[in-house]
């Protein structure tokens, strides 16, 4: 029996909650977050019995064995830290940490405790990319030549969550970076990125933008092109390609029927599924029943503190380039 | 809050107890199942606390409201009837009975007594199916001229089951009879069948077939024609289309998911989800789901008393209509 | 070199014209009707250069080989027999005549005459269904067990049409009966049709129908279902679907692009195809290429007199069951 | 009545032979090809009547108002010269020249002799990709922000082609670089390409490559991204996405048929069309006839001069950001 402790119970927080409630072997002991006392309704809802407003309540009680480190961005270095040299097991949203040499010391900290640590790229268990991975794997499309992603937000976040989140790069395409790594299967070099603000020019201010292009050479000789749009009239549009020499594997987005009109005014299929808890529902489960197992086989989690890393380094090349205009190597980064 | 006891607990009570679980405001008080005895375990991995081999202890305790009847077809009946003398709400798994006299007794027995009763023909809360019958309610297709329900199993049960099913129409079409009486939202006036033992010749010493045709006449000049088999190599085939003189809807199978593989060998598609659970997965929520708003809101259930015994006519006349070879008048048989 | 003559130059008989004129090794010599004096500006525009308003002058003249008959239904007969008796290799269009006599007396002629003759059923020459009916033949499906064929026209035709048209079994289930018993590569056995008039009452007044479902039954064990409409608001709707023990193959219609919109109000595809000329404009081209191919081999037309006879036998079976509402055996109408 | 001379009979000539031949008001003349003396079968097989291995005789044909010229690219300035000073109108294949100050001479001298001119990019007619133009005309998707263009051949070309073929952005990226400028409906601005040799080594000693992915930026705000294969293992792959504010126009392949086989190995669809002539056919039609249809109206051709100088300086843009590893302005080149 797993006893987990959750820290940050916002959105993300509450998924992994609702997913470990329904594991076997898993048994969610308490839930920490910043806001626990104004939170009593919450917490009533979902059913948590044990909270605190102070995250070293989870990572010193010694009944705990599993951190789930779901605060924001800028407080996972130092919980995670904490949490490795308490000895817990992690699973620790992403990203790590936006600065490189931050991420270093997790994983440094982490490595040298033998903790477990998987970060949450939840997309890599989606039954359809997961099976765009398998179909490499098995070689079925031989080698890997050219990856496509297609990630489109159906809404635009607001302004305010653009000016303190680090940009489309870190808080959008991160999962898009990860996601061509794992399908290379091999380490990126070169990152070049063009991007524009086409849907709202108000996010310039922020130095951000809301539509990018971003093409990557990996070391295998693979190339990847992500397009990233944070507004898509039709929904949230996530599909992936992976084209090799002996064939193609090719991921549709899901929809909530299969169910078609045919009129005089044409033929009608429906959008893609809009909400990201339903779009990648099946993933959420998939990432943690994946982890448990690793725990419970004491086999390497499927995605390790050097994935996001990867991700990351890959985000911050895409950022200098789209600044430079020029594509920047993976080793100015690093 | 709604507290309710399951009575009968094999594979349609497990589903229905999980699926009650997860909902708000209902509360799984007692389930009873003649073999509860030897059932320990099975109890233990649902968590069942309260359980006992006589049902009658669901229909007595004053704390139930509600009662599930989830076990064989020929305890039916008696058990709705006891409940619904008990002025319990019932669910009701189909068919209720395969005697129509029987039924009818029991929908009096419902009537008189004032109870809700919602029958368990969750295929009309699958989603397709669903957004085809809001498309028809919509007027989007027009006046129904043709539906068309293809229905076919991915296994073939086993002899023993065949033996005392009562035959494919009762056991497997009964689901496609009130889909098509659902679709047409008219009653059926005439019924022909056409069948044959075509994957196993072994079924026909216990006077039943694994592949049929049969086609409905309804009042409102709609006709629908159902093709069951009760076995197909590609898994579990689950289609609707509803012609009309505006246009069509049309269901397609769901599938694991959306992934293509593209080699010189051709262009590979998953096969339909194969399992049944996975397939109407969504609708055994929405059963309930629906079930208890309407409990909760006093309106009528969304599959009533009559409804059960409209598919089941049809049943019977298509049974009828196969072995005299002619069409048979549903007016034949009630 | 084929040298052809062309009999009746109305619709179909353009569309074999234009075909014929691309083929190699093949030469039309000339064309009758018995409107060519009133026809100048058609022949011109076509580029016929020898016409004439007497048939005779095709079936007696000695340069010609090959008679393709194109007239209106009630003169095939008369007109193949002759042509027959002249030794010429006949391409003869459906229905070969209503009456099952006459085109016995027909086929009974060719066959002493020992001339080649192809009935003109070119949807077995759709790619689609050819891809289908190979897909049976290669084993693929294993044992036909269900045949399934919408086959819906984008408009009624008028009135006058269907006054003498010999009603929907014979006008245009024709196809689909022929169709049917080419996917099931067996004799059908009994046939049971259901019918009305949902889209123009007034077609009664011609003992006449525009909607329909047909089941038929077949030496082999397959069964069959046709579903027709003269009238589809989305266009015309041809698909097929062969069952067997081993899988299915399905044919869905054609679409003029592979275009499809995305935008917030759903996700729309092209309608069908609404000409049938241009549905079935491939199929046109592949039934003469391999009439000619069987002329120039020796071998039998992949199309013969008794397949005529066969789909004719159904569709009298069919109007007799709508009639007396019961399956009618093919026995009882040869 | 259109009286043309075609110039250069190889593959391409031969299309617009055929094609030709077909319009009405159309009537070619004469051709010409070095080779003419040699091509007597050739000849024999199209219905070439009048043909010579000088293409000044079809210049210098008064009878003739319209040149073709489909010799090879070297020679095309020359005779569009020639032709425009003799007054002609010209259809002139893709690309005009490899040698931008070549296309504004050619450019400038069809101006100066007011003759109409059009280049053979056939694609902009393709009716799939022609509908997601026209989606972008009607407004149907908003203002474009994104376009995507997949463009892989079934099979890499020999490399004794590829030595002189001026690289993959002249010979293939080509009718990409001409679609992206068609969508976009803007001139680009800069151009940032990756690619390798990752199907066949060889292919860089003619310091070419067969793999890329081209970024485009466009005046209007617009991006494009172009991915290149010379070899998938699948098929011909032509795929096209325009992405505006209000949704997205999606291009799919075409595929021979609309058959699908279902069996317990998997679903499985057609292969895209594989051979370009096929995929398009329609294609080749549609530029005639508007070609024609504009020649008759005095409109302007619908792709001018300036589409072919316009594709030629991305090719070479391209080139040269491969080449540096940098993104290149199009101010650079011309």
């Amino acid at each position: 029996m797993r006893k987990i402790g959750i820290i940050g119970f916002g959105r993300i927080g509450r998924i992994h909650f609702n997913t470990a409630q329904k594991l076997k072997n898993v048994e969610i002991v308490a839930v920490a977050d910043p806001f626990a006392n104004k939170m009593k309704d919450v917490f009533d809802q979902y059913g948590v019995d044990h909270y605190s407003d102070d995250f070293n309540e989870i990572i010193n009680n010694p009944e705990i064995d599993t951190v789930f480190i779901c605060s924001p961005t800028d407080t996972h270095a130092n919980i995670a830290i904490a949490s490795a040299k308490a000895g817990k097991d992690i699973f620790c949203e992403k990203p790590i940490d936006l600065d490189i040499n931050r991420v270093e010391e997790v994983l440094a900290e982490v490595n040298q405790a033998g903790v477990a640590f998987q970060v949450g790229f939840n997309r890599r268990f989606d039954p359809n990319f997961f099976k765009a991975k398998e179909a490499v794997l098995a070689g079925d499309i031989g080698d890997v030549q050219v990856i496509k992603i297609t990630s489109r937000d159906p809404e635009a976040p607001p302004l305010s969550y653009v000016k303190s989140s680090g940009g489309i790069f870190v808080d959008m395409t991160i999962h898009d970076f990860d996601m061509a790594r794992f399908l290379a299967g091999s380490e990126p070099v070169e990152v070049f990125a063009v991007g524009d603000a086409l849907i709202n020019k108000d996010i310039k201010q922020y130095d951000d933008i809301d539509t990018a292009i971003i093409t990557i050479k990996f070391a295998n000789g693979a190339m990847a092109v992500i397009d990233n749009s944070r507004q898509a009239a039709y929904g949230y549009d996530q599909r992936v390609e992976v084209f090799g020499n002996k064939g193609m594997v090719k991921c549709e987005n899901n929809t909530p029927t299969q169910t078609t009109l045919f009129t005089n005014d044409g033929v009608v299929f429906d959008k893609p599924l809009y909400f990201f808890l339903e779009r990648y529902q099946a993933s959420f489960e998939e990432e943690l029943v994946q982890f448990f197992n690793a725990l419970e086989t004491g086999q390497e989690t499927p995605v390790v503190g050097q994935d996001g890393l990867g991700a990351l380094l890959m985000a911050i090349a895409a950022k200098k380039s789209l600044k430079e205009n020029r594509p920047v190597c993976i080793s100015e980064i690093s």
